[in-house]
């Protein structure tokens, strides 16, 4: 089964890797941008038999090593098939 | 207008961070997984007339800076609002 993870930086939180990313595209020309945050996207390929298990076994996961919540959001779509 | 881009491995290219990922999964007793590619997931706002012109200036900003075409794929949703 394959999983989707968005691991984002909480809002509030200090984002140094989106404020550079902004400040380039600015360099760059791209005048139109207001706002950049950058986070992490990760494609898992699990076995589980089930979507529930997929989701109990990802959202363990994110808690002990994709995310860190203490500064980090995640969420997860798990995909059929 | 927010966009959201994922910028990927590309298939064939060696994902050190994804290796990573999962042998530290594996320790940490997670054996279901069996594949895992960590990619980017980047948020941006920015001031467009319309989701085309968006689209353009997104394309751009991905070819010129946000992803590296040579090792990386990327796409990305545009959201109206």
């Amino acid at each position: 089964m394959r999983v989707k993870v968005f691991v984002t930086p909480r809002k509030g939180i200090l984002d140094p890797q989106g404020r550079a990313v902004e400040s380039s595209l600015k360099g760059l020309g791209f005048t139109a941008v207001c706002g950049v945050s950058v986070g992490r996207f990760i494609v898992l390929d699990i076995e589980a038999d089930s979507t529930d298990e997929a989701r109990q076994i990802t959202a363990r996961m994110c808690e002990q090593l994709l995310a860190n919540p203490i500064i980090e959001d995640y969420r997860f779509e798990v995909e059929n098939g």
